[in-house]
């Protein structure tokens, strides 16, 4: 099993960690501190030994930060998690707020006096954020300081060690582009720029780069390291040597020199001495990075992480890995809705049992090599709670009447998928399926897109609301984001999202999951990965427009869709869909799984009126 | 009449005014010029004696900039000028550049070398722009030298003079709230922001703050002024004592301090001797009042102009008014439609009598002030001219087979109209008819869109243009302005369109306006404007949407309406906007126009299948 229902959150131990941070600000002469959940790479997943947030509040989500001062203390979460946040952390020790509702600096603003001085530890936090905060806090005269050493770290006794997963190629077949030739790419960019170096600090932008793949953190197969690009030499990669087998070293030392991390801060010292032009990325490399080249003597450019829209936008032979993978991965998820349909009734099936099930199905191809996250397998009201983790003492059974969500992924080496269903268990309310069908039409009005050159992730977000809104409702996350090749499931730059600034680009390849979220009752959401095509023509018009193509194939629960509220195009949409998710997994199925996706995958009709 | 259809293009002027130019640079020193269509005010209509740009280059539109270096020069206009661009400026003196896609910042960079000396006019630059080009520039090494008084000013023999408009007072009972309860709203802002005082440099900003009008410029009712708010103290306004009549003297005089242009300097540097906190909006206010303050010895802080969205936001007075001229709009736009429809096939209807005409029908409503914008009025491929001026020599007919587009409005001391509308002359060709469609589809979605508390104008933008983009089309506009009370045509913040990073609020007044142009062959577009309401709940929902009130009163053309691609609702929709129009435009209009509009106004009905 790559998932645990161990209960990681105890809102009990939250007050006497705090009592002891708070005994470490007076010795550090502090007035707060600020903890995020981020290590020094700022990628979603972090080792133990960086799960510094979770420690002092209880708090295990993927995103958010706390603050703590000699009286106050707040942890600041997003939509997806305020239901989680007050389940897991101490209400008394921590006010819980949701951003972007609640701001940070609004909240140091009532809290902190003039002349107080805020820590923080700026291997944490990034250039952009440590300036925003800063330059927020500088107009109600209160300092924000850079901590030698990390605070928590300071009263933290059993600090898990750094991890030491072991490091593999990641083969030709599957990256369809060597790490020679992404490296001169990269080269002729920073060339262009007229920069003579880039640090890269994402760890997935590493993997991709020197196509490796490592097992550091949980889910992510990425590698934690750092990598100096040089815009005339050899590439420099920091790299505990424990990771590597000779295999692994014989492939980095082909492109790059490999160095231990203990080097990181002498190399960089190097282009200080040499007054290079290093380019870093302000919204996703530490501000210790600038602290440290600028004291060398370096100069600072900024611009994005030059990785990000070549690894975003999937190769040839990526593409084709990503359609292989997702055949696997969808005859997996139809066995196991098969399975559920069947099972579920019959009782006896909770959200651990489904989710060891569903991961079980996974392991039965041969070539899952992790799933992509922990599963979220809610049930009832459990499935309202948008990045629900199933733990032994939150579990709870499929019931009828209920709606069961279960979203998930594989990480395979041709591909990562993600994919979310919600399956009605016995009868539905009419009120869930009306729901269940207007999110339904959201998912169609992004899968159905077509838009032009220049589409930004915010453009496209709206379409998926539009239907929702219009009968009063919303969801508190985006519609989508970025998936990496054997790589993040969520993969920058692309995010369909209100804040999605970035161009959606052909090749990339992104999630469309709207969803509805009833506290307290049940949690609906529809995921399909789609692949971005080429700007092409449309018979009629006039510009080039790209569209999506559905990739992920599962059938979607035909007993939850009102067929009156969709429109022509829409349930043509929808029958199309079965058939090609019938056409493609049908054949690699047993019978009995074959007989129920038949008549799961059946055209839906409209009753004539 | 408020508008004229002279020849003011004639590219052939180019070529000398530039060689003129190039001598002035050498004079001074520069090796380049930016000549921005802009007043010290940075409103979107300037007094001739400002009309620099197009004075150097014959284009009239009202956004672009031009940049003259010793041996290249180029015009940067937006998408919907480019084709007036191409036909008023000389292609062998100025490249005409289209941006977003081409960029001045990139364009300099290919034309200037390292150590070159950009000028500029302080006074007619944001400060936001100077500090992005000024950036851009940097990189390669170039400067941006800000010139004593103005380049082209030195040359242009004849100049007008600067205009002396005659000011009133805006009454109550169209403004709804006084002059002296505004400012004490807007010090109250300044106070919480800790500011000492803000310059207003926009004229609307100035004309809303203290309840007058003027008309320095043309069919927008502004004075040419500025002022200074002070957080303790009375306002200072800075404006012409001529165009103040007593009464207009006496309103000013009750709740400012009345100071001539030339005092400004001394009051900036009287703020500077203060040391004071002056907040300026940097995307709204010359650089010049930078230098001014800074050298005076002030603290700048930025914020946005704070008259901005108080004044976007219309009280219930405002609204009120907007509702009676709208109606009163409506009736003068109907009986020119009803004019239209037989006055066009009997021949001898050209561009110019048809905006004659309809100038003629809102004057008879014995109420108008001025109109809100030179008429467009485009035949056939004029319509495609997304900002087309009809002058005697672009003047066509309106004949059988084509399209007439015709946007248009009046101010009316309760409010502001911009309406548009395409008419069919003859019988129009499938395709105008099935593309109309597609634009009728685009205006009901924004029309019945409802949308939650923090949605921006850009997430509402998406929404008109889908249907277009799965037809492979799309225009290159906004999808709608805000529109001020008896003010600007064309008013901030909020804009429906990608770039609109402003909250649509309520009271808000905006236009609703997607087209399709064919290059060539003729332009459609469905303009009416539409109030925001208030947050409400929406039956069957959870979440209180907004959602707009279509304002505008005058029938679409139903024989461009293919009603097999309307949805059920969007049919509905037409024909509640239709029974409308009728109900409340019909008691209004004599018997021939009543019959009329009856027939335009008739519900549509699907065709059995």
């Amino acid at each position: 099993m790559f998932q645990n229902f161990d209960d990681i959150a105890d809102p009990s131990r939250g007050p006497l960690r705090v009592a002891k941070l708070r005994e470490q600000l007076v010795h550090d002469g502090l007035d707060g501190y600020l903890i995020p959940r981020a290590d020094e790479h700022q990628g979603e997943y972090v080792p133990p030994s960086a799960e510094r947030l979770s420690w002092l509040t209880g708090f295990s989500g993927s995103a958010g930060a706390a603050v703590v001062l000699a009286d106050a203390a707040a942890l600041f979460v997003d939509g997806r998690y305020t239901v989680q946040a007050r389940a897991q952390v101490d209400a008394d020790t921590f006010e819980i707020l949701q951003v972007p509702n609640a701001k940070l600096s609004a909240w140091l603003g009532d809290n902190l006096k003039a002349g107080d001085k805020l820590g923080y530890d700026p291997r944490l936090h990034t250039i952009a954020e440590i300036e925003r905060l800063g330059e927020a806090l500088a107009k109600q005269d209160t300092g924000l300081v850079a901590s030698r050493g990390n605070l928590v770290d300071a009263i933290w006794q059993d600090r898990p060690a750094e991890p030491l997963g072991q490091i593999a190629p990641h083969e030709l077949r599957f990256a369809g582009q060597s790490a020679a030739n992404k490296i001169a790419d990269l080269q002729a960019q920073l060339v262009e720029a007229g920069d003579d170096a880039t640090v890269l600090t994402l760890t997935d932008s590493i993997a991709w780069t020197f196509n490796i793949r490592g097992s550091d953190v949980a889910h992510t197969p990425v590698p934690l390291a750092f990598a100096i690009l040089h815009a005339q030499d050899r590439p420099e990669i920091f790299i505990d040597e424990r990771k590597l087998g000779d295999n692994a070293r014989g492939h980095l030392a082909a492109v790059a020199t490999i160095r231990s991390p203990e080097e990181l801060s002498d190399s960089l010292s190097r282009l200080g001495q040499a007054e290079a032009r290093v380019r870093l990325d302000p919204n996703r490399t530490a501000q210790w990075f600038v602290e440290a080249l600028e004291e060398a003597g370096a100069l600072i450019t900024r611009a994005p992480d030059p990785c990000l829209t070549p690894k975003a936008r999937k190769n040839a032979v990526e593409i084709s890995g990503a359609r292989k993978a997702q055949l696997r991965d969808g005859i997996a998820v139809t066995r196991f809705l098969a399975w559920l349909d069947i099972a579920a009734p019959a009782g006896g099936v909770d959200e651990i049992v489904a989710a060891k099930k569903l991961e079980e199905f996974r392991s039965d191809t041969g070539e899952l090599k992790e799933i992509s996250f922990d599963t979220i397998s809610g049930a009832g009201p459990n499935g309202a709670i948008v990045h629900y983790r199933v733990t032994r003492s939150t579990n709870r059974a499929l019931a009828p009447g209920e709606l069961y969500l279960v979203d998930s992924g594989g990480q395979y080496e041709d591909g990562t998928t993600d994919i979310t269903r919600t399956i009605a268990i016995g009868e539905p309310s009419d009120e869930m399926r009306t729901r269940f069908t207007l999110v339904l039409k959201a998912h169609i009005a992004i899968a159905t897109a077509r838009f032009p050159q220049g589409t930004r992730g915010c453009d496209i977000d709206p379409l998926a609301r539009h239907a929702l809104w219009q009968a009063g409702l919303d969801f508190d996350h985006g519609t989508g984001h970025g998936v990496g090749s054997y790589l993040s499931v969520h993969e920058g730059p692309a995010s369909i999202s209100k804040r999605g600034a970035a161009e959606i680009e052909p090749g990339m390849i992104l999630s469309n999951e709207p969803g509805y979220y009833k506290e307290g009752a049940y949690g609906i959401r529809i995921e399909n990965l789609v692949l971005v095509g080429e700007l092409e023509e449309v018979a009629g018009g006039e510009r080039a427009m790209m569209s999506f193509e559905t990739l992920t194939l599962a059938p979607i629960d035909r007993r939850l869709v009102v067929v009156s509220l969709l429109s022509d195009d829409e349930l043509a949409w929808l029958n199309a869909y079965h058939a090609l998710v019938a056409g493609e997994i049908g054949p690699h199925l047993q019978d009995d799984d074959r007989s129920w996706l038949k008549a799961a995958a059946k055209p839906l009709t409209r009753v004539a009126s």
